[in-house]
């Protein structure tokens, strides 16, 4: 475990249906950004502590595309995208859909900032087509998965 | 020339930042699909008739990706994006930037109705993550492309 767990912010828009994360790591940008983009790291953290995670692919370039499962008490949730945009150590813009609503898209960008001293600034935006679907996904159980990630990030990072 | 010109209505959200766009055509669900999948066809219709469109690349299937020109009195504007879905004379969700503005993206969806009578109506949505950004877009000529691009779309159908 590490010593610093930083605060998990996660706020819904008043003006248009997107979700707002941000959270601070004691790790410089490229070391988070390297977490974000290799498969064998992003298994190791992404979502909650009771789910397994598998990868089906995650090509996480300019114009790759990822699925992967969480196993949760044996039942698997599937989702999947595609990635429009990954600058390095800076900028991911992907599309997110959970395959149990399969017509709901997300259009997500992750934005790293540099804070210096080997620390790091991650904002996250989730936006969708509506505020109904946008509320819905805030109430899901998603802001613990997000949260319990994170933590799991950092110990990944401290490693 | 076709004889039947279709209205275009191209509609600001009042709610959220998206834009709407309503079309029909003279053509069944899989011959306007089709219009939209091959790079080969893609290349005759899509933006105004005084531009050339060069492909660099147009991999329309779920997870690939697109990037071309369009050429106007000798100037490049390069678009590209990502295939989030593409469901067979159904529906394409994929990602949209305009490579003069790098760090908008807009998340597109098409639609395809089926008329009966060999007739489809297409509804495509563009939702991006601010009002200022989709009302800039409604004032740059987009509508004056569209509506060209969705002639040459009809003449295409009726060729």
């Amino acid at each position: 475990m590490t010593t610093n767990t930083h605060e998990t912010e996660i706020t819904a828009d008043p003006d248009i249906p997107l979700i707002r994360i941000t959270r601070e790591f004691d790790a410089p940008p490229e070391k988070v950004f390297r977490a974000h983009t290799h498969p064998e790291h992003v298994v190791q953290w992404l979502g909650p502590r009771r789910t397994e995670m598998r990868i089906d692919h995650y090509d996480c370039r300019t114009g790759g595309s990822y699925r992967y499962l969480h196993v949760s008490d044996g039942i698997e949730y599937g989702f999947h995208g595609c990635f429009h945009e990954v600058r390095p150590s800076e900028l991911i813009v992907q599309t997110f859909t959970f395959e149990g609503e399969p017509d709901g898209v997300a259009l997500e960008k992750l934005n790293l900032e540099d804070l210096g001293d080997g620390r790091t600034r991650l904002t996250s935006t989730s936006l969708v087509d509506s505020f109904e679907d946008r509320d819905a996904m805030m109430v899901s159980g998603m802001e613990e998965g997000v949260r319990e990630g994170y933590e799991r990030l950092d110990e990944l990072l401290a490693g």
